[in-house]
C-alpha cells in the first residue's frame, strides 16, 4: 500500500467527548436507531473525484495539492491513486465509494484506449473491494471535462458526440455492473446551454430524453438492476442546465415515460444554487416518488457558485435526514460526500479530518431526525393542521366540482377564520431534538 | 368622466424624433410587420391593479399616492376609479385591460356582498368597453391579499377556505366570461409555504391539481372557451411557491392531465426571480407547447424581490419577442403591463408616460425581432449547427439503442472534433437588428 | 393591565429538558459565563415595532393580526399597546426595549401634535419602566414610513424635509434621553436612491454627513452621553442605500471625522442582504473599532428580501457571539430582537414563544462561544498561523520599503512553501463546543 | 509574424449598415465627439490574459482552445504568443494593451528566472510597440494563480510570501515603467479569506495597507508617475475579498492616507457581483474623487460568478459612459476589455469578432452618452430637483445646527409636500438618445 496516509489509524467512535481531529464523536456505525444500525441508515460513500482527482485548481489558480499520483496521465500512477483511495476508505470505515471513469484512469489517445484503461482499473479495484469490504454505491461517466463535451454530450449538435457519449456510458455502466454498483448516476454537466442564440432547446431536450430511454433499456438488457439516477443542477458549468431541479427533472421524466424508472440524486449545493433548501428538494422528490440518493455537501450561502464544502451545520442536516426518514430511508441510495477540501487544506490528514467531521455531522443530524420522528409531536402538529380535510364532507368536496364546492359559500354559511401557522413554535420544537 | 388626467390628450405616434413625454416614437399601432399590424402582434393590456388599486405602499412605508378614489372601500369611489381607468385606456389606445376582483370592487362584509359588488362593477364596465372598444384580455381572482388566504387558497389546510376559493374563482370566471375575456388567469400567490415544518406538500399539491381540474371543467360547463393560464413565480409572498417556473408548472400539468388544456402566463420579473432569463422561460414554454401570454415588466437585477418596473431595455425585450414570434405570435394571449410606477412617481402624467415608454420599448423590440426573423441569418446559423442530425444515419441512431449508437465509436471510427459555438458572433449579429 | 397575554406566566429557566413552548432551556439570566451573568452578556431587548406596531401585512396582502390596539391612530389605543408591550417585556424578563416614535404614538395632523403624542407616551412609559425595571436600550426616529420621507430624510432634495428630519430626530433623541436610553440609533431606510438618474449622489452624501455631525453635536449639547449608532443595510426599501455595510459606513464616518464618535448597529439580515456573513460584519466592525450593538434576527438564505425571522440556528449564532466576545462584549450595546412573527402566527402565545426560542438560541450560542474562547485552541491555531510575523525581521520588513522587502527574494534565498489552512479541522473544532 | 490570424484584415469603420463580422458599425476612431476623437475618449485596451493566456478551462473542464503557443511553459512559444497578440492589436486598431507578468512569460524555476523571463519579453515587446504604435495602458502582477499565493500575497500569514509579493510587484512595476505604462494596477485576488476561523482580519488589513504604501513610495522612487489603481471585487476566488467594492476601497485608502494617491479600476462584472450596478460604482468613485479606469465586460445576471463576457447591451453601456463623461472622461485610464471568449468559441476569428462587437457597443454607448450630456435635459432635471438647496436659507441650515434646522418645523411653518421623482419619465428620456 501507499504511505500517503502513513501514521493515520482507522478512525473509531470515541463518544461525544473524544478529543483530537481523528475520532468520531457522533458516528458509531453499529448504534441502532429506529431499528437499524447507523451505517445502514447513512450508507456513507466517499467520492473519488474531489478527494483524489481534483488537484486544487480554481478559475484563478492552478493546482495546490502535490500528490504522489500527479500528473494523472499514467496507469502506474492511477494505481497509486487507487491504493491511496482505498486506504482512505479503510481508515474512514465508509461502506461505499463512487467514481467517474475520468477519476480513475488516464484519458487514452483513442476511445478504445480510454475504455481499456478503465477496465484495467476496474480489475484493480476488484480485489481491493473484496479485501476492504468497501462496495460501489454508484458509478458514472464524466461527460463534461474533455473538450469534446464542451457543447454537451447527449444534447450535442454533433451526432458523433452523442455516439461517443453512448459508448462512454455503455462502458461506465458495464464497469459499474461488474463492480456490483447499486446505482448508476447521470449528471449532465454540459447538457444545457451557454446562449439560447445557438441552441435548439426542443431538439436537445428530445435528444436527452431518447438518450435516457436508451440508457435505461441498456441497463435492462445487461441485467443491471441498480437504480438509474439523475442529478439535478441549475447551472455551472453552463449558463442553464436542463436538469435544473427536482421539479424540472420530474416533468422531463413524465414526458419520456420514465418517472417510475429513474430517480434523483439530490445535492445540497445544487439545491441552494437553484434557489431551494435541501430539505425542499428532498421532500418534493419524496412526494413525487423519485427520491433516490443524496450528494451531501454544503454550499456557501454568500457565494454564487458550487463550493462543495463538507457539511458542518447539524441543524440543517437534521432537516434533510428528517425528510429522508419520512420517505422510509434509503434503499439503494446513500450519503455520498460530494465535498472537497478547500484548496488551502494541503495535508493528507485534512482529507481524513474533513470526512470525519462530515460523517459526524450527518450522524448527529440523522439521530436528531430520528428522535424527532419517534417523538411524533411534529407530525402530530402537521396532521392536526390538516384535520379538517379528513371529514367526509371535505373529501366529497375534493372529489366534486367547482359549483359544488362553491355552493356552501354562496349560501352564506362559510366565513372561515384563519388559524395560527405556529411556525416559530415548530422551529423551537425542532431545536429540542438537537 | 373624471378629470384625473385633465389636459392629457390621447397619445399618438409621432415618429422616432417626436418630442415630449407623451408621444409614441416606435409604436404605430397600424404599422404592418410580418403581415400584421403592430397592435395585433403586441395586443397590449393595461393592468388595473398596479395603476389603480396599488396606493404606493411598500414593506417600509404606507401610501404615497393620493387618488380621488381613495380610500377604496366604497362603491361610489370604485366607479370613479373605473372612470379614471378607462380614461387611461383611451388615452393610451391599449386594446385590452386585465383585472382581479379585488382591484375593481370594495370587499364586502360577506361573500355575497363582495360578489354583488363585483357584478355591479362588471355592469358598469360593459358600456365603457363598448364605448371605448377596449376589451378584456383576462380576468382573475385575488386569492392572496385578504387575511383568509394567508395560508393558501386551493392548498389551504382548511377545506372551508378551499370552498371560499372555489366560490371566488367561480364568480371571477363568470365575470370574465360576461365581459368577453379571452383568457382566465390563476396566480397562486399564497399557494406555497412559509415553512416545510407545518406543510404537507403532497397533499397541498393534490389539492391544487384537483382545484385546477375543477376550474377547467367549470369553464367548459359555462361555455367559457378562453384560455386558462397559470402564472409561474418562485417565491414572494411565500418562501416557496408551487408554480415555481415554467418547467415546474409543466410537470404539474402533466401529473394532472392538463398539459394540453392549460397554458402559462409568463412574467419577466418572475423569470428573473427563478434564476432564468425571460427568453428562457418563453422558449421553454414554446417547446413544451404551453406558451399563452406574457406579463411584461422588468425586475431590477440587483434587487431580490419583485420590482415590477416598466420595461425600458430594447435589446432585452427584443430577445423576448423573438421567442414569441418563433412560436407564431400570440393567439388569445397578449402583452399585459404588470408594471407599476415607482412610489415616488406621484403625478397622473407619470402613469401615462410610464406606459408610453413601455409600449415604445415593446414595439421597438418586436420590430427588431421581426427584422431578425425575416432576415433569417440567426435561424440559418442555428440550423447549420445541428445539420449533422439531419442525416439518415443520425436519425436512425436516435431511434436505435445504446449499443447501436456506441458501436461506431467502439469500432474506432469516431473522433469528433468540437466546432466553435460562435456565441459572440451571434450576439453581434443580434445587435445589428436593433 | 391588558389581558392580551392572559394566562401566560413569566417565562422561567427550566433546564435543557424543560418541556412546553414557554420555558427557557438555555437562558438562565443569572448563569455566570466568563465572569459575568448571561443577562449582562446578552443584554436582550425587545423591539416595539415588529411585535406591536406591525400588523402582518406584506407586499401582497394586508393585515393578518387583529390586536386590541388596532387601528393605531388613537392615543387611547396607543396606551393599550404600551400596556401589552410592557406585559410582554415582563413575561420574557428582557432587561431592555427599543422603539421608533412612530411605533408608540399615532401620527398627528401636525409636527407639534406628533411630538406631543410622543412625549405623552414617554410619560406613560416612565412609571412602567420604573415598575418593571425594563430599561431603554435605544430610541430612534422613523424617517421612512410616512410619505413625506419617500425621497429620503437627511438626503432629501427638499430642504424642508431635511428640516423636518432634524426636528424629528431632535424630539426622538430628547425622548430617548428622558427615558435614560443607552444608545441612539439612525437607520436611513430612505437615505439612498431608486434611480441614479434623478439623484445627486455627492450632494446627498454631504447632506447625510452634515446631518450626522449635527446629530452628534446636539447629543453633546443636551448631555446625552449614550452611543450614537448607524445601522447598515444595502437596499430595501430603496434600490441602493448609502449605509450599505460596515465597510461603507466606516469610509463615510472617516470622511466626516466621526469614526471615533459613531458606532454601528449590525443586523444579521442586513449583513446577508449585503453579501456578507453576520460574523464578517461583526469582526470587521471590531477591527475598525466601531462595533456597537446588534439587531439579532435571521434572513432566509433563499429569499432576496429582509425576512426578519427569529434566530434559531445555534451554530450560526455561536460564530456571531464569538466575534462579540473577542471584542470584549457589549458596553452600551445589546442584543435587540429585530425579528417578527411570520404573518400566519396569529396567537399572542406565538409572540412569547418566538422570543423564548430566540433568547434560548442566543444563550446557547453565547455559551458555546464562551467555551470556545476559554478553551483557547481556536485562538492558538490562529496565532500559530501568523507566528512568522512575530520575528523582528518580519516586523522590520513591514516597517521598511518595497526594495528592502524584495531584496531577500531577489537574492534567491526565499522559496516559500505554502502551509495548510486547516479550514475543515477548524470547522470541526468549532463543532465541539456546541 | 504568426499566421494565426491569417486572412483577417485590419478592421475598418464601415458605417451602421456595414455587413459581416469584421467591420465597425459604430466605432470610427477619428469621429469627434464633445471635441475629442472617439479613440481618445474610449482609450481601448486589449487584455493579454483572457485572449492569449487563458486556455478555455472552467471548474468542470480543461482547455478547449488549441493555440500554437500551447503549452505555455517555454520562452519560444511565449514569443509566438506575443506575435499573435500584437497581430490582434494591429487588426483591431486598439491603442493600448494590458498584461500580468504571468500572461507573457513562462514561470521560472526560481524568482530570478521568472523575472529574467519577464524582462526578456519586455525587450521583445519594445520594438513591437514601436512598430504598431500600441501603448501600454497598464501592467500588473499576477499574485493569485501560483500555489504560493493560495493564502494571499501582501496579506499572507507567511512574511516570506509578503516578501515574494514585494519582489514581484517591484519587477512588474519596473517592466511597466520601462514600457511607458500609464497606470499600474493591483488586483488582490487572494487578498481576502476562505474562512474567518483561520484569519486575523485586522492584521491582514494592516499588511495590505503597508504594502500599498510601500508600492506607492516605490513608484515615486523610480519616477513612475502613472496612476496606481486598485481593482475592487467582492469575492471569487476567495469567499471574501478585502477590496469588496468602491466604498470599501475608499475607507481603506482613507485609513492609510492614500485616498488622493490611489484610484480605482472598476469592472462591470465585479460591480454586479458586489450587488451594484456598474454606473453606481462609477458614479460613487467620481464623487469620491477616485475614478481611474475601467475593465469593461459584462456579467451574466443569472450566474453567481464572474463570467467576463464581452459587453453587448448598448443601453447599459451608455449609462456607464455617461458617469465617466460627467467626471470629465479618462485621464490616464481607459477602457480595458477584461472579457473572454466563451470556451466554445474556438476560432481565431471569434477573438477578433468579439472585440469588434465590444468596441462597437462601447462606441455606440459613449456617443449616446455624449448626446445626452450635450442635450442637457437630464442634468437640468436633476438640478431642478435639488433647486431648493440653492437658497441662502437652505445653505445656512446645512451649515447650522440641529436645533436651528428644527426650529422652523417646531414653529409650525413647514408641512412639506413630496414631489414626483419622475423616474419613468427620465428613463424614457434616456431612451431617446440611444
Amino acid at each position: 500500500m501507499t504511505d500517503f496516509f502513513a501514521g493515520i489509524d482507522p478512525v473509531r467512535y470515541g463518544g461525544p467527548e473524544a478529543d483530537g481531529d481523528l475520532a468520531f464523536r457522533h458516528y458509531d456505525p453499529e448504534e441502532v436507531v429506529l431499528g437499524k444500525p447507523l451505517k445502514d441508515h447513512l450508507r456513507f460513500a466517499a467520492a473519488y473525484w474531489h478527494s483524489f482527482a481534483w488537484e486544487g485548481g480554481d478559475p484563478f489558480g492552478g493546482q495546490t495539492f502535490l500528490r504522489p499520483w500527479h500528473p494523472q496521465d499514467d496507469m502506474g500512477r492511477a494505481k497509486i491513486k487507487a491504493d491511496a483511495a482505498f486506504e482512505m476508505f479503510r481508515i474512514l470505515g465508509v461502506p461505499f465509494f463512487c467514481f467517474h471513469d475520468a477519476d480513475v484512469r488516464p484519458e487514452g489517445a483513442t476511445f478504445a484506449e480510454s475504455r481499456d484503461n478503465l477496465f484495467e482499473i476496474v480489475d484493480y479495484f476488484g480485489p481491493k473491494m473484496e479485501e476492504t469490504g468497501v462496495k460501489l454505491l454508484w458509478g458514472t461517466a464524466n461527460l463534461f471535462s474533455h473538450r469534446r463535451w464542451m457543447s454537451g454530450a447527449a444534447t450535442n449538435p454533433d451526432p458523433d458526440i452523442f455516439a461517443y457519449a453512448a459508448a462512454t456510458v455503455k462502458a461506465c455502466m458495464e464497469a459499474t455492473h461488474r463492480l456490483g454498483g447499486q446505482n448508476y448516476v447521470l449528471w449532465g454537466g454540459r447538457e444545457g446551454y451557454e446562449t439560447l442564440l445557438n441552441t435548439d432547446m426542443g431538439r436537445e431536450r428530445r435528444q436527452a430524453g431518447r438518450f435516457l430511454q436508451m440508457v435505461c433499456d441498456h441497463a435492462d438488457r445487461i441485467g443491471f438492476d441498480g437504480t438509474i439516477l439523475i442529478e439535478p443542477k441549475p447551472q455551472e458549468p453552463t449558463k442553464h442546465q436542463y436538469d435544473y431541479d427536482v421539479a424540472t427533472v420530474y416533468g422531463f421524466l413524465k414526458d419520456f415515460g420514465l418517472e417510475t424508472r429513474v430517480k434523483v440524486n439530490i445535492e445540497q449545493g445544487h439545491a441552494i444554487l437553484a434557489g431551494h433548501s435541501f430539505e425542499h428538494e428532498l421532500a418534493l422528490a419524496r412526494e413525487l416518488g423519485i427520491l433516490g440518493s443524496i450528494d451531501m455537501n454544503r454550499n456557501d450561502y454568500q457565494s454564487g457558485w458550487d463550493t462543495d464544502q463538507f457539511p458542518n451545520n447539524v441543524p440543517e442536516v437534521t432537516l434533510a435526514y428528517y425528510e429522508i426518514l419520512r420517505a422510509g430511508g434509503f434503499t439503494t441510495g446513500g450519503t455520498n460526500f460530494d465535498a472537497k477540501l478547500r484548496r488551502q487544506s494541503l495535508d493528507p490528514v485534512d482529507l481524513i479530518a474533513a470526512h470525519v467531521g462530515g460523517m459526524d455531522t450527518c450522524a448527529a443530524g440523522l439521530k436528531a431526525a430520528a428522535r424527532m420522528l419517534e417523538d411524533g409531536r411534529l407530525e402530530a402538529a402537521r396532521a392536526e393542521r390538516y384535520a379538517g380535510w379528513e371529514s367526509a364532507e371535505a373529501k366529497a368536496m375534493l372529489d366534486g366540482d367547482l359549483a359544488g364546492a362553491a355552493a356552501r359559500v354562496e349560501a352564506g354559511g362559510v366565513e372561515p377564520e384563519p388559524r395560527s401557522g405556529r411556525q416559530e413554535r415548530l422551529e423551537n420544537l425542532v431545536n429540542r431534538y438537537l
